[in-house]
């Protein structure tokens, strides 16, 4: 077990895994496939203090010059369940898993509005986790939209278990071998059918077991069931803690401005007072 | 008018001034003597994000850049006192005045403790103003505590009127030509008298009508009336609003972590948040 795990690889994220780093902690920074593709792919950075008018290329390599000179390696991987098992937390990623004593979420907001009743159908037609729930639809038919290029691994998991229809919907997106690939569709609203669900385009309408989605994050309710949401964001203190003890949240997933100033001051801060937390902790165990 | 003025030329009131710059606002940015001085004696800073190991003179020297590059010229002025006028506020420096529709403090940290007994005694023979409050005790005799530069000018004003005993209590402070000068005694307590303040020092006891004390920053609360503070911080929600409409507080001056980080992340908060409201100010003009 680690002291302090850090989800998302983002400029929260990194000042979390600095200031608990300095601390002497133990810790875990999971990345997942994007950490640091927001910020490069920022042409013009006017407002972070130090940086002079700096483009998203060079700020991005200024945090990794800083991470690698201060030893803190981040895990390329996307965590998609968080469980609380009392004093501690679990993570996984897929068929893996780590322990925690305490969790800073730095998992930024989805670039993409959930679909229109999304939401509702969470957990009864709809998945951000192949691994999680394919078997549930084995032998049937789902579909997977894939909003970024973790969609393509996904669909290959699912693919060994049945019939997928596939939307590439990123930038760059190429189809997937052995799916029946879909282009150039935008998906709209998805409903409940009789069996399974109804995805509806703006160019028709398509019928799956369940629609698996894959966005550059999870909405953080769904990641970690308890944990206080408001329109999407996690609900905070002004220490940056959340309503579950030893959970702290830090940059755009806590809300406006999403402004990379704010994600690393938040991010410092949630990286020492996750710190507290452990010392209180360690003292209790002397 | 302006539309904003930031009290507190620090990395909170820089960054503050960056955001609201940027939108485009008239702005004043109010530096006083210090400004970046406790960055630049720092002698090493391991976690502002992007600037592995810097040290404090270099990591000012970037944040001048930044400022020079983006047009904002600090006032090297300390304002005094800030006072609610309705829908603007009135921002003395001794006889100088300027007026604002939203103000975003960010005055830091005191680096020295109150004196035993002076928070009690503010405004009944405790004063942090020469020319708010020496009139009061023209022909009098008082004590002035100098822990920083600006005492020497506010000390000569105070001279004009009355007798000055003076304790010069900064690094490099030089005594006063006119007052009697006290040099090597640490002032500890203040106590009422039954006509003045009783100064006790760990040399011996001093009478005054009144006790003037000159810090890099002035308490929030006796800054601007009415302003909730707890333990010396100014209160702010999670917008880093204060209960005062138009009043925004950043950085040191709302509570730990004292960190350069969380200082910047708030000051580009408070910053957009002011902007938010002149705006809705403006769309009311409309």
């Amino acid at each position: 077990m680690v002291d302090v795990a850090i989800v998302g690889g983002g400029p929260a994220g990194i000042a979390a895994a600095l200031n608990v780093n300095i601390r002497g902690l133990t810790m875990l920074l999971f990345s997942g496939p994007n950490g640091l593709g927001k910020v490069k792919s920022a042409k013009e950075i006017p407002n972070y203090l130090g940086f002079p008018n700096v483009n998203g290329e060079k700020l991005a390599g200024a945090y990794e010059e800083h991470m690698r000179l201060t030893g803190i390696l981040p895990l390329m991987k996307t965590i998609d369940h968080i469980y609380p098992m009392g004093d501690y937390y679990a993570l996984t990623s897929g068929d893996e898993m780590w322990e925690a004593r305490s969790v800073i979420l730095t998992t930024g907001v989805m670039s993409q509005k959930p679909l229109i009743g999304e939401e509702e159908l969470i957990g009864r037609g709809v998945s951000y986790c192949a691994t999680c729930d394919g078997m549930l639809y084995k032998g049937g038919h789902v579909i997977v939209l894939g909003y970024e290029e973790s969609a393509v691994e996904e669909c290959e998991y699912l693919l060994k278990l049945m019939k997928v229809t596939y939307f590439p919907l990123y930038k760059g997106a190429k189809e997937v071998k052995g799916a029946e690939n879909i282009n150039g569709n935008k998906p709209v609203s998805l409903k409940k059918a009789e069996k399974g669900v109804i995805l509806t385009t703006d160019s028709g309408e398509y019928h799956g077991d369940c629609v698996f989605i894959f966005r550059s994050a999870i909405a953080p309710g769904t990641l970690l069931m308890g944990l206080d949401t408001e329109n999407g964001h996690i609900c905070v203190s002004r220490d940056l803690s959340t309503n579950l003890p030893g959970v702290f949240a830090a940059g755009d997933v806590t809300g406006l401005p999403y402004q990379i100033a704010k994600a690393v001051g938040e991010g410092a801060t949630a990286g020492l007072n996750a710190n507290r937390y452990i010392q209180s902790f360690k003292r209790a165990d002397d």
